[in-house]
């Protein structure tokens, strides 16, 4: 069975996976990543990691998922916040240099979607919308177990999609886009706005709403679910995938609004859409999983 | 030089076209479609015509665009409102079985984005959106010179978009949906509504607000120019293209807010996306020649 190494590069840690064609982990090792410190630096110590991968040799590619948009002509980060001494630092070039296998690079959320796609809620599905509605919200395309990136990077950054133009704006991203709307950090602060400022988590007003019957936190969770169906319908109406998984910490709540939702959304599609599935992300590791499948996907 | 097939059938008329790997149109038959009748009387029309090419044995593949979305596992029309004995009739196999050649179908906005992206205003770019710009708004895309159909076939039905969730609502499209606000007809739908029921062309609604410095026809063009990116912008954080190239009736009348819609769209858009490209559409039979290369697109 083919090997491949997945790479989790965050701005805290990173991670070095063995995984098989069948997506089972075989080895992991990890370490800090040293974020803010020179390309050098952060460089050095992840091939050092890489050598701690036992029969390093039988590796066929290497997949990295990055916290960042991903040229893919360049193969490096058009920017990241996170490690920015690799914003436009071309990595995939100097990983093939060092190791003499093929490396290929996509952002978190396209990787989890390959993953998925491969071997999760996705499996057997031709068009992936993965979508992580947690903090922040961002999205994976992958058509036919390829990630579409889009020409800068920034395909499936919906977070800034505009659902109501007449929304707030609080940040960089626009009036009103589906992420000031709807994420798990902006549901805490309109409830934290209008009913607790001592509010901590989305948890909370889910349970205001559900449990205590409090119609502010009601009104709060319906717009949510309103918002976040336009921005769903809008991404059918360019991707028309097979089926939407829907991964991040605000699904633990999926219970109270998850049927809300797409009953939302098949009222905003055309007829021949409604059947599109909606499923929870399935795998504890997408992001390992998916960054290993990578140079898979690419014939590897 | 290899051959194609483009056929570009309509609900009024069918064209069939002898089509080089230069995008060249060698040979057109033409005729009546028959769109309002039997599948049978359409599709032995249809054989008729293509038997009309000459030397068809040099024909690697055929291709054609359809008024409708398209299952690309089933080879059908889902619906076909022009065509309606079409609807998820076999059409792709059938044209198989009787010619012995690869036959591929698409919907007409993918098939003219693919002709833009092979020849004309998308050449040599890697992630194009084609748009209409004219009595509705359609879109196909094509990344890598493949189109993405979607599912089932709605992939690139921007024109339900919604940009407005006040907007108006008419038809079974959603409320404030982008071909509500901004189409052509609804150019002129609000003209009529706003200014004089005797305005029947969308450039007479240009003229007054541009010649005559009509305030009523300025606001109207206004606020279509902001809808129309609000809803580009929508489709880019999905897909990132390289290029919109924008076709349509409307786009005769760019000198007068092509400006001003790219700026609206640079507004909307992260920073790295503010190189996208937006052009008009370059050539006179994309559908003829994008049918052709269907086939093309997928090894033949």
């Amino acid at each position: 069975m083919k090997k491949y190494l997945g790479i989790d590069l965050g701005g805290t840690n990173v991670r070095v996976a063995k995984i098989n064609t069948e997506g089972e982990i075989e080895q992991v090792v990890k370490g800090p990543s040293y974020g803010l410190e020179s390309a050098d630096k952060i460089i050095n110590n992840l091939f050092s990691l890489i050598r701690l991968i036992d029969n390093l040799d039988e590796v066929v590619g290497i997949g990295l998922g990055v916290p960042g948009p991903v040229d893919q002509k360049k193969g490096w980060m058009n920017m990241a916040s996170n490690i920015p001494s690799l914003g436009k630092y071309p990595l995939v070039h100097v990983i093939e240099e060092e190791f003499n296998i093929p490396v290929a690079m996509d952002n978190d959320a396209n990787v989890a979607c390959l993953a998925e796609a491969y071997f999760g809620a996705g499996k057997d599905k031709d068009a992936v919308v993965y979508v992580t509605h947690s903090t922040g919200i961002g999205c994976g395309i992958c058509i036919n177990r390829q990630t579409i990136s889009g020409a800068h990077g920034f395909a499936g950054e919906i977070g800034n999609i505009i659902v109501n133009r007449e929304g707030d704006k609080i940040n960089h991203l626009n009036r009103g886009a589906i992420e000031i709307e709807a994420s798990g950090t902006n549901i805490v602060r309109k409830a934290k706005e209008r009913i607790d400022e001592n509010i901590e988590h989305a948890g909370q007003v889910f349970n205001l709403a559900f449990k205590e019957d409090n119609k502010i936190a009601l009104k709060i969770i319906d717009d949510m679910t309103t918002d976040f169906a336009i921005a769903l319908a809008n991404v059918a109406h360019v991707i028309d995938p097979d089926v939407f998984v829907i991964g991040g910490g605000v699904t633990k709540s999926k219970d109270y609004y998850f049927e809300a939702l797409i009953d939302k959304f098949k009222s905003m599609v055309h007829e021949g859409m409604k059947e599109t599935e909606f499923q929870v992300a399935q795998l504890e590791e997408p992001g390992l999983i998916g960054a290993a499948m990578l140079p898979r996907s690419k014939g590897e």
